[in-house]
């Protein structure tokens, strides 16, 4: 049996409790911004309930235009007005480089990846980056509050980066 | 008192009963793609446990080049073989068109969006989508694991679209 089969038994689980349906606009007007890794969980980490926050995830928790452009959707479209960006410690995007990263795929498949891979070297330094891309962007329209933590895979606490 | 403030207190309380830290790679060799809609609690309808899977996140749960970005990490680096797509009814993605969007942005700000909006007007077509797009990349190893699902907020039950 495969781990997706695994997670599906769980859903029958799951939805034997489930009470739904929610609003779609998110009821607390927050959307979160955060790493992919795979010990955020992110709903847990800030006791987010359901149908309260959008919650967007990537690599690196980096601002790209992705982001910005589901944040754009978010704001204009749903109602958020809060952004709360969190990265963490023990990062993967801390153990390689740009172009460490894109010269070994080009180097297996002969085709150099067009994007930057978003790897970054210093964890407040990169928080800031991402709250700078986002009140810089055009198309995001309330940036008065973005904040951005940093989560302690050690301990669970968030930390803010000023 | 601001929700971000609510929820720095949840995650005062959330580290109280934390256990870590967990390794870096996902443990179950999994990424996930999700949209980022409020009423979807992935760890919650995968019952995902702490360190497990990677989860990545956006508007709609659409594959854009960040999408591929973040699972050519998750894969090559981070050792992930499975990919679970998850979209939902009700999706806010389902009630505008990208012209209409980019155009009121356009009409606001001066600016068009340089990026497409990715909304689109049938879930199943959309999920082949995202599954043609992971299974097309060159950038992307392991494509034999890669499944789509519809998360329904009515029952918390997903539906595979095969």
């Amino acid at each position: 049996m495969s781990v997706t089969d695994e997670y599906l038994e769980n859903n029958r689980r799951y939805a034997a409790g489930f009470t739904g349906p929610l609003p779609l606009p998110p009821s607390k007007h927050v959307a979160v911004v955060a790493c992919m890794d795979a010990r955020l969980d992110v709903h847990g980490l800030l006791g987010l309930a359901p149908g309260e926050a959008h919650v967007i995830r990537n690599a690196g928790g980096a601002v790209t235009d992705d982001v910005i452009r589901s944040l754009a959707i978010s704001q204009r479209l749903l109602g958020t007005r809060e952004v709360v960006l969190v990265h963490h410690t023990d990062c993967g995007m801390l153990t390689f480089t740009d172009d460490a990263f894109k010269q070994s795929i080009q180097d297996e498949t002969g085709i150099r990846p067009p994007w930057a891979a978003e790897a970054f070297s210093d964890l407040a330094v990169d928080v800031r980056q991402s709250i700078a891309r986002i009140t810089a962007s055009p198309f995001v329209p309330h940036t008065d509050a973005v904040r951005g933590f940093v989560f302690d895979v050690a301990t669970g606490l968030l930390d803010e980066v000023v």
